[in-house]
């Protein structure tokens, strides 16, 4: 099954302590998109202006991405400029030019209009909205947001989150979202707004979903190396939607799976810069990776001559 | 077996944004020997002064702890008085007053000698040196230590951990002790100071495991009531002690049980001020979340059909 990722393509420049980069390519829809890429077809809605590198175009063509929704327009490319210190769960931006970007109004093909997978990574709530109006009845519509977005638009936000199967959103922004600091409260909070589940993404923690009936958590895969943690939300959420659209199943255990993946495919993107790993990424090391997951996180049941 | 822990007996005064206690029975030995005695037999080694309540020992004679370890000076009891943001992760300390823990001088009753297993709380790491010169070969020895010692003794902690078998420390802790921010680098270092294992405890974001050849992750149980989570660490370690004495095996599948119920012992702990919650625990109750814990942490291996 395909599905169609509406967000952000960006040109970002990038410190962390371990290194630096200038104007690589980078947003939402991009890692988005090169993650899912791995497990089935992908359709990208976004924009980006007349600087925007041939050779990224070549890039997302040569994981197969359908960049028929990929709008060109006059001006220059989204670009954002962030830092990172050791404690690599926190970006501090540095600058942001929206340039083509501001006025985004995202288009979806008439190829694009059957697909059965949405997910609509961080922009306005509004487009969000518009969006979901675009596409014929998809089985399942995720939606990624940001403080940005709750601070700004929390009403828009909750509208859009009304017509939505899965929120996918970070720890900080559940609790500043819900207005609540426990996460348990928080995320049953959150789904009164409306969608069936919420992922919460934990960065090196984790991360833990909640719908109405159960709960699932998982640690992050243990990295030797991270060497920068741009675009590991919307890989793990690529991850995630590749996978089940990929088995076009989404019962409780292959969400599970899903989130594993995601995580999988987040702790591959942060070991480089841009999206330098996952484009040198093999279809084994995902699978590879996986059952490595199972094996640090899996316990038996308890014996039961202990003394309790 | 029986678990030998030395340690702290404190009254705590403690404020959390849902409530707040004054003079409750706390200390590290306390909150680790009634967890642990859900479990195995528990031998106290600890010092209170005068004032300490009657009612305090015998709540400790009701789980069974043997106290022949329990010392009683002329002064006050030791008093920790601290406080809680919404971050419940952290602790503000108001006031220290050491009062008879100041001089506090471990003494090894006869009785206690032929232990098992030893857990070393957290004090002064000469102190947990000396503790171990007057134990007969026991078969795993616990410690657990703080920034105070990594700070001001750094080379008698280094000392101390060249002859135990597993570090107990929390996230914090780990980066600080090794110098490094990387969580996997940082406990890899600490290994080779001495100990065969590392457990890191990350309060809401669960434990991690780290030995020269194996590595377990899981994330913590999900709570939707936490009132105060003084002693959350020194309760995890009783009950992964606790269940590893009582089964008297450490191989790596015992060792992930023992976490698991270390996590099942603190979450329960965190629910209620100061022993209140353990002290109406009912042992089905510590079996039925260890169960839980495996539902809500646990996954299915992928379908072997996904798309890449």
């Amino acid at each position: 099954m395909s599905i169609v990722v509406v967000g952000s393509v960006a040109l970002d420049s990038v410190k962390t302590p371990f290194g630096e980069v200038q104007e690589v390519l980078g947003g939402s829809a991009t890692y988005f998109s090169v993650s899912a890429s791995f497990f089935t077809d992908v359709k990208l809605v976004a924009v980006v202006g007349e600087d925007f590198p041939e050779t990224h175009i070549k890039l997302l063509e040569s994981r197969s991405i359908d960049l028929s929704g990929l709008q060109k327009r006059p001006g220059k490319t989204f670009r954002w400029k962030g830092k990172y210190g050791y404690d690599l769960n926190e970006a501090i931006t540095l600058d942001t030019k929206l340039n083509v970007f501001e006025n985004f109004t995202p288009v979806i093909p008439d190829s694009y209009r059957n697909a059965e997978y949405v997910f609509l990574a961080n922009i306005d709530p509004d487009l969000q909205s518009k969006v979901l109006k675009s596409v014929e009845k998809p089985k399942l519509i995720a939606l990624d947001t940001m403080n940005f977005w709750i601070e700004g638009k929390p009403n828009e936000l909750k509208k859009a989150m009304a017509n939505i199967d899965i929120l996918i959103i970070n720890d900080g922004e559940t609790r500043e979202f819900a207005k609540e600091p426990n996460i348990v409260r928080a995320a049953q909070k959150i789904l009164k707004y409306g969608p069936k589940m919420i992922i919460v993404k934990r960065g090196e923690y984790g991360a833990m979903m909640f719908s109405d009936n159960s709960v699932f958590a998982t640690p992050a895969y243990p990295l030797h190396t991270i060497n920068d943690p741009t675009g590991a939300g919307d890989t793990f959420a690529g991850g995630f939607m590749g996978y089940i659209a990929s088995i076009d199943r989404f019962d409780e255990p292959a969400i599970r799976q899903g989130i594993i993946f995601g995580s999988v495919m987040a702790s591959f993107a942060v070991e480089d810069f841009s999206l330098n790993r996952l484009m040198r990424l093999e279809k084994d090391e995902i699978r590879k990776r996986f059952k490595e997951f199972k094996k640090l996180s899996h316990f038996d049941d308890f014996h039961e001559t202990f003394g309790i």
